[in-house]
C-alpha cells in the first residue's frame, strides 16, 4: 500500500505492507486524515517515532475477525490501544496503560497510509450525514474536552486559552460552551476572528511581547505549543488558580516552580480526551471545525500537505484518500 | 523589647522598639515560638525578608484596642495579614491578598521578638489546658491540614509522603488519619521511626540513592525541602494522579513538565492552612507533636536555638520566652 514513513525523515512509498490486523482489532481503510501539530514534532524527534506517523483519521473497516458487524462502518478511532487486563486499565485510565502503544505516535503505524489496524474497543461509529472533514476532528475535539474531564470550569469563571494554533482555537471553543467569560490570546489577527465571529473576547500580541491589562483568570490553558507558553500563561492564572498544560513538544520544558507554591497553583497535564462526548459535540454542531481547514491535499501529495501544515501559523491541513482527488491547496 | 533580627545575618538585639498595634490589631506578648525551615531559608535570601523572623507562635493577648474583649486571651494567629477587603479576599482567599503581609516572612515583623502585632482577625483562642509547646505547632500543622483543604485524598488511596523533616512528618500525620495506604520515604532512621511507631509504613533511603520497588501513588506530597524533591517525587506519581508541592525555599525549582502533560499529572502548589482546623486536631490528640519538639531554649539563647535548627537533620527546636528559663538544649 501507499504510506508516509518517517524513519530519519519523511518518505511517500508505494509498496509498504498492507497491515494485517491481530486478533481483536480491524482493518480500517482511511478516508481523510488530519496533520497535527504532534506529526510535526514527531520528524523534530518527539517520542523517537519511526513508522507511519498520524493518528488524526476518519475511516471505513474492511476486515474485522470476530467482530464482523464493524465492517463496513465509517468510524474514527480511539488512538491508544491499551492491554485491557492490567491495573491501570481496570482502573479505568486506559490511555495510560503502560503496555500501551499510540497510533502513528509510539510503536503502532498510524494513519497517513491507506490502511492501518487498532482494536475495535477503540472504535467509534460516524454518524451518518457528517462529512468526513468533520469527523475527522473527533481526536483533536476530544483532547479539548479532556479539560472539562479533568477540570471543573464553572459559567462564572474566568477563563484565558493562551494560543490560536489549531489546538487552541478548539479548546477555546470547548471552554466556550460552559458560559464562562472567555479570552483566547494570540498572535495571529486571522485565527483569532475565527474565534471573535463565534463571541468570543480575544487578545492580539505580538511575539514576544508581555500581556497586560487582564485580569488574573481562574482557569488558563496553556497551548501554544511552546516551552515559552509556560510563564505566560502561569502569570495569567490567580492564586489557587488552575493552569491547564496542553502543549506537548519535543524538548524539555523547564518550568521555575517555586512561586506556583507559594500561589498554592494547580498544574494540570492533559493529553487524549473522550472520543464519544467529541463526536456529540459534532453531531450537534456545537463547535464549528470546519473554520479550522486551511487546506486538502490528495494523499499522493502528502509530503507537499506536511510542509504546508508546517508553516508558521498554518491551520488544519487534511489529507484526502478518497478519489477523485482534489486540485492540492484547494479548500 | 529584646528581638532577634535578621539584615545581612542574625543579630539579638535589646532595644528593639515594642510594636504599636495599629487600628483593627492586637499587641501579642509571644510565650513561645518554632523555628522553622522557611525561617532558615529567609536567612538565605527566600523572600529577601529583612526585621524579626518567626511565624510559628503562641502568646497572650496584651492589648486589643476595639477589641478588649481579647485581652488576656492566649492565641495563635494566622500568619498572613490580609487587606479583608480587595477581590482576593472578598473570594475568600485571603491568604492570597496581593497586599497581605506575612508574620516574620513578608512586611511585617515576626514572633522571634517579646512582642508582635497582628490583626484581630487573626487570631485563634488556644483551648484551656492545651500545653504551649503543642499549640505553637498549630501553623505548621495546618499547612499539613491545607493539603486535604486542596485534594480529595480518599481512604482507598496509595499516597507517598516524600521527605522526614518537621513538614513531612506533619503531612504524614494527617494523612494517616484519612486511612489511606501511606509510605513516608526519608533519609533518617531515627525519624522515620516515630512515624513508624504510629503504624505508619516508612522506607529509608540513602541520599541521592533511587527509590524502587514502590507501587505508583495516587498522590504523592513532595515534603524534602530540596529541589530536587521534584523529581524523585515526580517519578512516584501514578498517570492521572496528584503531586502535591509543599517545600518552598530559596533558589529556583526548574521542573520537566513535559511529561506531566503526557501522563496528565495535576501538580497542587499548597502553602499555609486552615488553623481551626489544626486546633480542632490538636485537641483531640489526633496528631503527635511533641514527638516532633528536638530542643527547647530559653530565649536569650535564640542564636544557638538558630544554629542547632540548622544542623541537618533537626527536627523541631522552641524558643522559651516564659520564665524560668529552661536549660539551653533540655528538652
Amino acid at each position: 500500500m501507499r504510506a508516509l514513513l518517517l524513519d530519519e525523515e519523511l518518505h511517500f512509498v508505494e509498496d509498504y505492507p498492507t497491515p494485517s490486523p491481530p486478533p481483536g482489532e480491524a482493518l480500517i481503510r482511511v478516508e481523510m486524515a488530519g496533520i497535527c501539530n504532534t506529526d510535526l514534532e514527531l520528524v523534530q524527534g518527539y517520542m523517537h517515532f519511526r513508522g507511519v506517523p498520524g493518528h488524526e483519521f476518519v475511516g471505513v473497516v474492511e476486515h474485522a475477525p470476530g467482530a464482523e458487524a464493524w465492517e463496513g462502518q465509517r468510524v474514527v478511532g480511539d488512538i491508544n490501544a491499551a492491554c485491557g487486563v492490567c491495573a491501570t486499565c481496570r482502573a479505568g485510565r486506559h490511555t495510560h496503560c503502560p503496555h500501551r502503544t499510540t497510533l502513528g505516535i509510539n510503536g503502532r503505524d498510524g494513519a497517513l497510509a491507506e490502511y492501518l489496524t487498532l482494536p475495535v474497543a477503540n472504535l467509534y461509529a460516524v454518524p451518518e450525514g457528517m462529512p468526513d472533514e468533520v469527523a475527522v476532528f473527533t481526536e483533536p475535539l476530544a483532547a479539548a474536552c479532556e479539560i472539562l474531564e479533568q477540570v471543573h470550569v464553572r459559567p462564572t469563571d474566568r477563563v484565558i486559552v493562551l494560543g490560536d494554533g489549531k489546538l487552541g482555537l478548539l479548546c477555546a471553543q470547548v471552554l466556550a460552551l460552559t458560559g464562562c467569560e472567555l479570552t483566547v490570546i494570540g498572535r495571529h489577527a486571522e485565527k483569532l476572528d475565527i474565534l471573535a465571529r463565534m463571541g468570543v473576547a480575544t487578545l492580539h500580541v505580538e511575539r514576544g511581547a508581555t500581556v497586560k491589562g487582564l485580569p488574573l483568570a481562574d482557569v488558563v490553558v496553556e497551548a501554544t505549543g511552546h516551552p515559552d507558553g509556560y510563564a505566560t500563561s502561569r502569570a495569567l492564572v490567580r492564586p489557587r488558580g488552575t493552569l491547564v498544560l496542553k502543549s506537548t513538544y519535543h524538548g524539555a520544558l523547564e518550568a521555575a516552580l517555586t512561586m506556583a507554591v507559594v500561589d498554592e497553583i494547580t498544574l494540570v497535564g492533559s493529553r487524549c480526551g473522550p472520543l464519544p462526548a467529541a463526536l456529540r459535540l459534532l453531531e450537534r454542531s456545537a463547535v464549528d471545525v470546519t473554520a479550522l481547514i486551511e487546506a486538502r491535499y490528495p494523499f499522493d501529495a502528502v509530503l507537499t500537505a506536511f510542509a504546508h501544515a508546517g508553516r508558521r501559523g498554518a491551520l488544519k491541513v487534511l489529507v484526502d484518500f478518497t478519489p477523485p482527488a482534489r486540485p492540492a491547496g484547494a479548500s
